[in-house]
């Protein structure tokens, strides 16, 4: 087993000269360095926390996987992960994995390649038998946005249909008649569940007709082409609950161009309380706690990681009507 | 020297199972896992990527450093650097510095420990020395958003002080004579060069007035705070150009809540053109090559790991006018 003597007689430098250039801290000169790696390399010599490290032990890095960090909902989210995961000297990998399950088997390679500590998965795509597979490889795992009750998975997840059942309440609330919903992408959890509060009030009310739903996106052009559609069969909408902000925002646009306005005309509420949903007018939204979730979904990981008890099942997070302007005449 | 045939006999399993535990690929159970991770450790042994990694090669890991992810600039940028690195095998460390030069330092310490092959900072609060102790350490570094002319640092950088003259150009030729500008923080070095681009034009025209500047914070709510101290010294003001998309919008609420129809009797006009500048009305912007800027930044530093020739100099991007109606009447 070679030592870090070994090293130094090797590349005859001091063995503080070594120990400079294995912590990479303080000034060696270029031949120097490259004579120390080289004999780093030709003895295996392995400095303690890496040889800790090959054991298996911690990197001290984790690995956050979003769809898309240029949907804003992320970006927050992001923030609030690598803030909690920073104060823990932990440094975070960021993956887009496009809802592209060939993308995201990609990733668990390099990551696991890496020695990662635990992965933060905000992906609708992903199956529960890829998470227990990590698991299996000492990777801890929390989910975002989706859930498996029926597998030993740490789930955190808004109340997304609470959350529909009070933004269609609140246009209710302000008289609205005839109330449309832009859900997100059906195959995905969190859109089927608002869709599911959406269709439960209204059919309370009596006032449910599928062709007052349309499909986006979750993005702002999604949002736009959906509200086209809606007011071409439905004129007389005068309310809309958009099962995200950004879809909102679009929306807005569309109701702008074809001579609405809101609140006056159709009153228009959104999802998630993204910072950026301060246009004109402000809207009006369920507000998700982005950042608390990024924090508590860091934390579990934490626990994981530490091996410490921690309840894998869904953890369901309250969210809160934000009334502002777009429904507010 | 440890050899993989040494582990296997000390942990009792096939060298076939050794190197499942190494490449993380197939199934061991657990206890066999133990056995060969202790083994390696006793040994020190080390496999050959590893040994590799250790003697200063590459870990095929690289960071970004952004001020805040929060700032709908940096999700743009870190997409680019990440779908970038990502199709070359690489995957990214994200990390905000919040404009902190602690927290910058403890980072650099962070990463150097990870053996990061390179680094990306778009941060204003960086030194010159810093980056050029990363390069004395084998780690490469691309600078966004500042530049040393004096120093062998590769930056990039769009035509900030171009793109000003752009704007205020365009709000003369739209008929205005009293334009405002909203600065980002004048400690940052595009501010200072939007700012010297307004600057000019004013002069040219002879319209240059102190008071027609206000520094802002780049976020919605710096601009919405700027626009109103303006309208307060200026009511007639007719033309602003804020310098960046979000203290554009943050204006546009000033405008609203004052009672200022835009385009009609203010004409408004931001920096950056990121996705999220399609309010209503949709915001006219000088745009930013942002997804061009992240993946030229990533193909500049994967030049420099792999020792590849760069020009160590400032490289300048075009940015464009995208005339939308907040400036059209």
């Amino acid at each position: 087993m070679a030592t870090i003597r070994d090293v130094s007689k090797l590349a005859n430098v001091s063995v503080a000269t070594v120990s400079r250039v294995i912590n990479q801290s303080g000034y060696v000169n270029e031949v120097t360095e490259k004579a120390v790696r080289q004999a780093m390399e030709t003895l295996s010599y392995v400095p303690s926390d890496m040889a800790r490290s090959l054991a298996g032990k911690k990197s001290a890095t984790i690995a956050l996987i979003v769809p898309d960090i240029l949907n804003p909902f992320f970006p927050e989210l992001a923030r609030a992960v690598e803030d909690a995961a920073h104060q823990l000297g932990y440094t975070v990998i960021l993956c887009n994995s496009d809802h592209d399950p060939e993308k995201e088997r990609n990733y668990f390679g390099m990551l696991k390649n890496k020695r990662i500590d635990g992965i933060i998965v905000a992906s609708y795509t992903i199956h529960p038998q890829q998470l227990l597979e990590l698991q299996r490889q000492s990777i801890a795992a929390v989910v975002i946005d989706n859930h498996f009750p029926s597998h030993p998975i740490l789930a955190l997840q808004s109340k997304n249909r609470e959350g529909a059942v009070m933004a269609v309440r609140h246009l209710l609330d302000r008289g609205c008649t005839t109330i449309a919903h832009i859900s997100g992408p059906l195959e995905i959890l969190p859109s089927r569940e608002r869709l599911l509060g959406y269709e439960l009030v209204m059919r309370e009310h009596g006032m449910f007709a599928p062709s007052l739903i349309a499909e986006g996106d979750f993005h702002v052009e999604g949002g736009y082409r959906a509200m086209q559609e809606l007011l071409k069969l439905h004129p007389d909408i005068d309310g809309v609950f958009a099962g995200n902000d950004l879809m909102a925002i679009g929306a807005l646009k569309a109701l702008y161009i074809a001579g609405k306005a809101v609140p006056q005309d159709v009153k228009l509420i959104g999802f998630d309380g993204i910072a950026l949903a301060t246009v004109v007018p402000e809207l009006s939204t369920i507000a998700q706690p982005i950042a608390e979730m990024g924090k508590l979904a860091t934390h579990y990981l934490m626990r994981q990681i530490r091996n410490e008890p921690v309840e894998c099942k869904t953890h369901e997070l309250d969210v809160r009507l934000l009334v502002r302007q777009s429904t507010t005449d």
